[in-house]
C-alpha cells in the first residue's frame, strides 16, 4: 500500500491556508484530546490483537457518524517509511504514530482524516482526537474537536475516572486530556534578544514550548510551538483561556519588537532580510535548517511589508513542502541528503520566482 | 574647478569595454613609460615653479602633436578631493598623482587624457606615459605608448644616460622606464588553493603582483595586477615577451582550475556562485570588499556559463562604478561610509536587475 495523497481531504493542508487571525505570526493552532477505551491496556503495552480490536471499534464508530462522510482512514502500519514521514512532515501524524526515530511502527497504528478533524489511533493513547486550524484560532479548533469528542464518546466506552477525569498513558495528559498548541513565528523577539525572557515566563505560568515538530524537536527558523504543560485539575475552558491570553500578549510583544527593530536598525534589518530572500531565490543547494532560517527572514520581511507580492500561504507551503519526504514525493523517489538539498533549493527557487518579481 | 567627466574622451572608460583577448579573465592591460625632462629636479624634490614649467613644456609638446587632437588636460592640483579620488578609482590617476592617502596633492600635478593615451604630469616622474587597453593586449598597449613616446621625445629633452638608459626618480624604473601590467581575475586558482604557488613562481622570475589599485593595495575579489618588477638591463621587447608568456601560462592554469572545480565540486561551486549573485541582486547594503568578492563570484559564474545574460562589460562597469567616489558622483554629494554602502547595493542591484532575468 502506498499513500495516495489525493484521497485525503484537501491533502491535509487546509491548515496552511493562512485564513485565521494573526496568520502572519501564528501559522497554526492545534487542539487535541487524549482518549482511551475501557477494557484494553494502553497502546504501548497492548498486544497486537488488542490494538487491532481498538482499531476496528474506532473505525466502526467513525463510520457511524454522518458528520464525517468525507473522511478516510489510513493504515499507518502498512505504509512505507517515506509515506509515514510525509504524514509527519505534514503535521498529521506524530513521530510516535509514524514509527520514526528507529522505533518500529506499532501494528494497528492508523490515522483518520477528514477536512475538519483527525484521529490518531493506537498512538501513545488509543485515540488522539485533533483539529488543526490555520492562524490563531483556539476556540474554533476546540469547538471542532469537542464536537468530534461528543460524537465519538457517545459510541465508544472512554476510560474515565470520577476523580482523575480521562485516563491517559502518560499522567501529564490525565484529566481533560487536552493539549492546545500554537505554532508561532517570533523572529522579532529573537533578534531583539527578548525571547529568553518570554520563554522563561511561559514555564512559570504552566505553559511550555517546543520546536516545529513537537516534543524533543529543536527550534529552527524562529518557529515555536507554545502549549499547555499539564491538564489535570483545570477545566478545558480555563486552560484554553489562559493559553489565548498569554499568546495574545506574546503577539503584542513580537509586534513591538518588530517596530523597535525597524526604528533602531531599519536598514540593517532590511539588508539582512533581503539577503535571505536573495539566497533562497538563487541557491542551488539548501539544507533544511538553512531553508527554515532564511524563510523565517522572508516571512518577517513580508510581515514588515518590506517584500511584497508574496502570500503567507506560499510561505506556509514552503515550510511544509521543502521537507525531505515531500521533496522525495515530488521527485518520485527517495533522495539522499545531498539530492534533497539540491531538490529543496530548486523547489524554493521556482516557487519564489513564480510568485515574486 | 570641478571635473566634468563628459569632457574626457569616452569618460576614460574605454578600457572597460571587454573587447580584448581573454577578456573574461584579463580585465585590462596597462603599459607605462617613466620619463623625466633634463634640467629639472625629480618631481618630489622640485620647487613649485619648476613643476609649473614642466607642466607648461609638456602641455606645449602635447598641443603640438596632431595625433592628439581629441585630448584634454586636467589640472589635478585644482580638483577637489572627490574628483581626484574619482580619477584614481577609474584607474586614470595613481594615488601619488591624485594626492590621496593624506599626502597633499603636488602643485603642477596634471593629467592628459585622450581616447588612446594618458600622461600623468608631475607624478613621481615628470611624465608617466600610459596606455590602458581592455583585455589581454600587451603588444597593442605598448605600440600605442611607444608611438606617444616617440612623438613626445622628438619635442621634449628626455633625461637619458648612455649606460643606464632613461633616468627615473626610483632606480627600479631606470633603463626602459617600462612597466607593463595585467589586471587578471583568478578565482579558480584561489578556490583550488593553487594561487600561492603561482604567486611565489612570479617573484622568482622577476615579475610581481599587487591588488586592484597598484602598489600597497590589498588583493580583493581575486583580482591581481601582475607586472614586471624591474626594467634595467633588458630591452622592452624582452620584458614584454616574458610577461606575455607568463600570463598566458597563468590563464591556462586558471582555466584548468575552473575545469577541475566544475568536475569535482560542480554543485557546490554552482551554489556558492548563485548565492553571490542572489546577495548582489537583493542586498540593501554592501561594503566595497564584499561587493568585490561577490562580483568575483558572479564573474566566475559568467565565465563558467552558469549565469547567462550578463555581459563582461557590465561586470567591468560594476567594478569601477561601485566605488565610493563614483557613487558620490551619481548621488550628487559626498557620502558617509554607511550611505556609500547603501548606494552601492542599490547601484549593483539595479544594474543586475536591468541586465539579467
Amino acid at each position: 500500500m502506498t499513500l495516495d495523497l489525493s484521497l485525503l481531504p484537501d491533502g491535509g493542508t487546509g491548515w496552511l491556508d493562512a485564513s485565521g487571525e494573526h496568520s502572519d505570526i501564528v501559522i497554526s493552532t492545534r487542539v487535541r484530546l487524549a482518549r482511551n477505551l475501557e477494557g484494553y491496556a494502553f497502546s504501548g503495552r497492548a498486544r497486537d490483537g488488542e490494538r487491532l480490536r481498538i482499531l476496528t471499534q474506532a473505525r466502526e464508530a467513525l463510520a457511524d457518524m454522518p458528520m464525517l462522510s468525507d473522511g478516510v482512514i489510513l493504515r499507518v502500519d502498512e505504509l512505507p517509511a517515506e509515506d509515514r514521514l510525509l504524514l509527519h512532515e505534514r503535521h498529521l501524524a506524530s513521530k510516535e504514530l509514524a514509527g520514526l526515530n528507529d522505533v518500529p511502527v506499532r501494528s494497528g497504528a492508523a490515522l483518520y482524516l477528514s477536512g475538519r478533524f483527525g484521529v490518531m489511533i493506537n498512538e501513545e493513547d488509543h485515540l488522539r482526537l485533533q483539529a488543526l486550524h490555520s492562524g490563531f484560532a483556539v476556540a474554533d479548533a476546540f469547538a471542532r474537536v469537542e464536537e468530534l469528542d461528543n460524537a465519538l464518546g457517545a459510541r465508544l466506552p472512554y476510560a474515565f475516572h470520577q476523580e482523575f477525569g480521562y485516563l491517559t498513558a502518560c499522567p501529564t495528559n490525565a484529566g481533560t486530556g487536552l493539549r492546545a498548541s500554537v505554532l508561532i513565528h517570533l523572529p522579532g523577539l529573537v533578534l531583539t534578544k527578548e525571547i529568553g525572557k518570554v520563554l522563561a515566563g511561559l514555564q512559570s505560568v504552566g505553559l511550555t514550548y517546543r520546536g516545529l515538530y513537537g516534543e524533543g524537536s529543536e527550534v529552527v527558523g524562529n518557529f515555536f510551538q507554545i502549549s499547555n504543560q499539564t491538564t489535570l485539575g483545570r477545566s478545558e475552558g480555563e486552560l484554553l483561556d489562559y493559553l489565548v491570553r498569554v499568546v495574545h500578549h506574546i503577539i503584542e510583544r513580537e509586534e513591538e519588537s518588530r517596530r523597535v527593530l525597524l526604528r533602531d536598525a531599519g536598514y540593517i534589518i532590511e539588508d539582512k532580510l533581503w539577503r535571505a530572500f536573495g539566497t533562497l531565490r538563487y541557491a542551488r543547494s539548501l539544507s533544511f535548517d538553512e531553508a527554515m532560517n532564511y524563510l523565517s527572514g522572508v516571512r518577517l520581511a513580508v510581515g514588515l511589508k518590506l517584500i511584497g507580492g508574496l502570500s503567507v500561504y506560499t510561505l506556509n507551503k514552503l515550510l511544509i513542502f521543502s521537507q525531505s519526504a515531500h521533496l522525495g514525493r515530488s521527485e518520485g523517489r527517495a533522495l539522499t541528503e545531498i539530492e534533497a538539498n539540491v531538490a529543496r533549493a530548486r523547489y524554493v527557487r521556482e516557487t519564489l520566482a513564480a510568485e515574486t518579481v
